[in-house]
């Protein structure tokens, strides 16, 4: 089974948009096992659009075609559908009645050219959307050279495109394959280890996976999101599906440990929020560990990234900003001396923790360049951890991870590197939290 | 002159990454005057390469392949190429000398397979990137039907592309369309007007463009980056276009004034730290103007927005992210009382001026939702600016600003008008912060 897609748009072809939905929609398709060779942006003209459709067909089982159905002149999709398929468009009474009520229970009068949107081709079936307002998606079976093909249509917003791509249309090309069987998909997120790490230490799963084929497992590095672990599996209908998926995730979480963060959208910051909590609960204190942060070369980003987390409040109580050396000896703190250090980023942690109150303090300091400061090039980063009365007389804890790239992703791993160190703290974890092998 | 875009890696058709090159390729080609009716996706697979190349070549004067010149195995872009040319490759000596050279200065033996990466179709010139190490670009010369047509190859990496496009290909395709004149374009950044608003204000200076045709205008709504006005010219020399650019920017600057807030990549924290160091030399301080931030529900992208400007050091003493009520009132000395308020903000504005040490105070507090706060809906925002003893007697000025859209626009929606504010105020405009008509 062959699927193509067609995106169309002038815009996308002027570059004022950036296609992410033929992306989508191709990942879509490889996890449903299903080939997708071309993908192709057209703009928004007849004669092109047609002949773009004709070919897909030509070499394609399926074309999924996204954009151009909204209620402009512009809007072209639907028409070139109808005339690839040598059919005329015709009214679905349903679709208008549909429409026209959104526009009654609003109080507003339809203009007319919105009636367009109830248009099909004849033979073509609607998708409505659950969403009323939306426009309706369409599956336009038709015959090609005597073999039956598919041509279907998704608006190009994002959001409804995703629903109808996933409720109706890789479902019906399951079919049409004779496919009855259900995908089932998660996602792994780890950090602290690279993708020829995670291999080596994946060799055996990968091996038995390789035999069976289902399920399978793919890795994706996405830089300062980790490296992800997708295991997808078939099955008769999903619960089979996620059975097998999950019995694998046991398998390899037993290999990966505390390497891995979390699933499919989580971040690492709510998975350090979710510890706080857990660790709270542990020490019998009925709410969670409070966090406080003091940032020197991240500027803000790590309570702007922990803050993005909705419900963070329970546990988030601030962030120092110290980007002044003399904010941090005054605010925080730190006695005055060198602010790119272990002593410093210590400090730092203990002033985060005493001056907002919190239970948990979390400092970074060093340089993202482009120059060098305090005789440290670019990329020499200081963390500290500090648990105050809760690590008994321990005190803070500190180390160097040295980083590479430009200020932005130094900033970045920056972020990243502290949230996994106090995870892994919190996990009462053994694991070197600098992944590349500090000297520090 | 028609140019094709063909992005080429099996990882695109998969959404394993989102093919960015296509867009800005489109979007340059845009700005040239230069038609770009299609653009193809295709996988590493040399037969769908060479149709995807020879159907682009059938339909357009120009074919820009973008990817697969790598040294591995799957980088087949040259020799799909030298297929469609009908030729063989060679060693361009030259190259192969280069990347040797790369290799041995930094103590290391090549791998032979990089010599791959000095092969070129015979007829073709080698674009030479002024980074050593790079894959360099490719210009191929080919007749198609009887007609002198061009293929060119750049690498996937989005820097590299982009040097060779705008260095080599763009220069070239005018070249052969005949067309011997030059491009020259600058973007203004505006903020606090609609779309409709800014080309109600520019009616006239529309209407004498649309007479001339050149220079040209473009309008384009990027969201949390305001609107951005692209005017771009053609003149016999560069020197010529930008005196055109230049002439209509003063125009328009005449009737936007303080709308506009910076220039290309200019962002709006950049703009706010400039005005701050021209103020601080206005003032005869012999430095600039310091700011302090006080951020509640940003949780600290604004400081991290304005640490990201290279050189923020001077300026950038710090911010107070008091996400928790109790560090409002311990830290910044914030009343107890109501804290999603002008008096709330006021006092965190004051606050972070004295706590932080800085000339001028920032501070924002609001509902970034979903769930409203002290009876408030999300999107209720309020900023304050103090600018203490510089003020005389006036004391924190303060605002309501009611904002829409999710979590994350709420709170970048919030950074951008209080930056936006403070860059008023500093430049003494009359003109209200609150772009959507604030109540407050």
């Amino acid at each position: 089974m062959r699927c193509e897609v067609v995106a169309i748009g002038t815009e996308l072809l002027l570059g004022q948009i950036v296609d992410t939905n033929s992306s989508w929609i191709g990942e879509q398709l490889a996890i449903a096992g299903i080939d997708s060779l071309f993908q192709t942006k057209v703009g928004d003209n007849m004669d092109r659009m047609v002949a773009t459709l004709e070919l897909a067909l030509s070499r394609s089982d399926a074309v999924i075609c996204c954009g151009g159905l909204g209620p402009t002149q512009d809007d072209i999709t639907k028409e070139a559908i109808a005339k690839v398929m040598g059919v005329d468009l015709e009214l679905d009474d349903e679709l208008a009645a549909r429409i026209e009520l959104m526009f009654s229970s609003r109080g507003r009068r339809m203009p007319m050219n919105n009636l367009r949107q109830a248009e099909v081709p004849v033979g073509a079936t609607a998708i409505r959307d659950p969403q009323p307002g939306t426009a309706p998606g369409l599956i336009c079976p038709v015959t090609w050279n005597g073999e039956e093909k598919v041509l279907y249509a998704v608006p190009g917003v994002p959001r409804e495109m995703q629903e109808l791509v996933l409720a109706a249309i890789v479902p019906d090309l399951q079919r049409r394959s004779g496919d009855v069987s259900t995908i089932f998909s998660r996602t792994l997120r780890t950090w602290g280890e690279s993708e020829s790490g995670l291999a080596e230490r994946l060799a055996g799963r990968i091996a038995v996976l390789d035999g069976s084929g289902n399920p399978t497992l793919a890795y994706n590095a996405s830089g300062i999101e980790g490296i992800k672990l997708r295991l997808t599996a078939k099955g008769a209908d999903e619960a089979s599906a996620e059975a097998l998926v999950a019995e694998e995730e046991r398998e390899i979480r037993a290999i990966l440990g505390d390497l891995v963060f979390g699933v499919d959208d989580e971040t690492i910051e709510a998975s350090v929020l979710k510890e706080l909590r857990a660790a709270g609960e542990r020490l019998g204190l009925g709410r969670p560990l409070t966090l406080g942060l003091a940032e020197s070369l991240t500027g803000g980003m790590m309570g702007s990234r922990v803050a993005d987390v909705p419900g963070a409040s329970d546990v988030f109580r601030g962030s120092i900003v110290s980007y002044a050396s003399q904010v941090k000896f005054d605010v925080l703190d730190v006695p005055e001396g060198p602010v790119v250090s272990l002593e410093a980023a210590s400090a730092m942690a203990v002033g985060a923790r005493e001056v907002l109150g919190a239970d948990v303090g979390v400092a970074v300091t060093g340089v993202a360049g482009p120059d060098e400061q305090e005789g440290h090039p670019a990329g020499t980063v200081f963390v500290a951890i500090d648990l105050g009365p809760l690590s008994g007389e321990a005190g803070p804890e500190a180390f160097h991870v040295p980083l590479f790239g430009d200020r932005l992703q130094i900033r970045q791993f920056t972020v990243i590197t502290a949230m996994n160190a106090l995870r892994l703290k919190l996990l009462g974890s053994a694991r070197d939290p600098d992944p590349f092998g500090s000297d520090g």
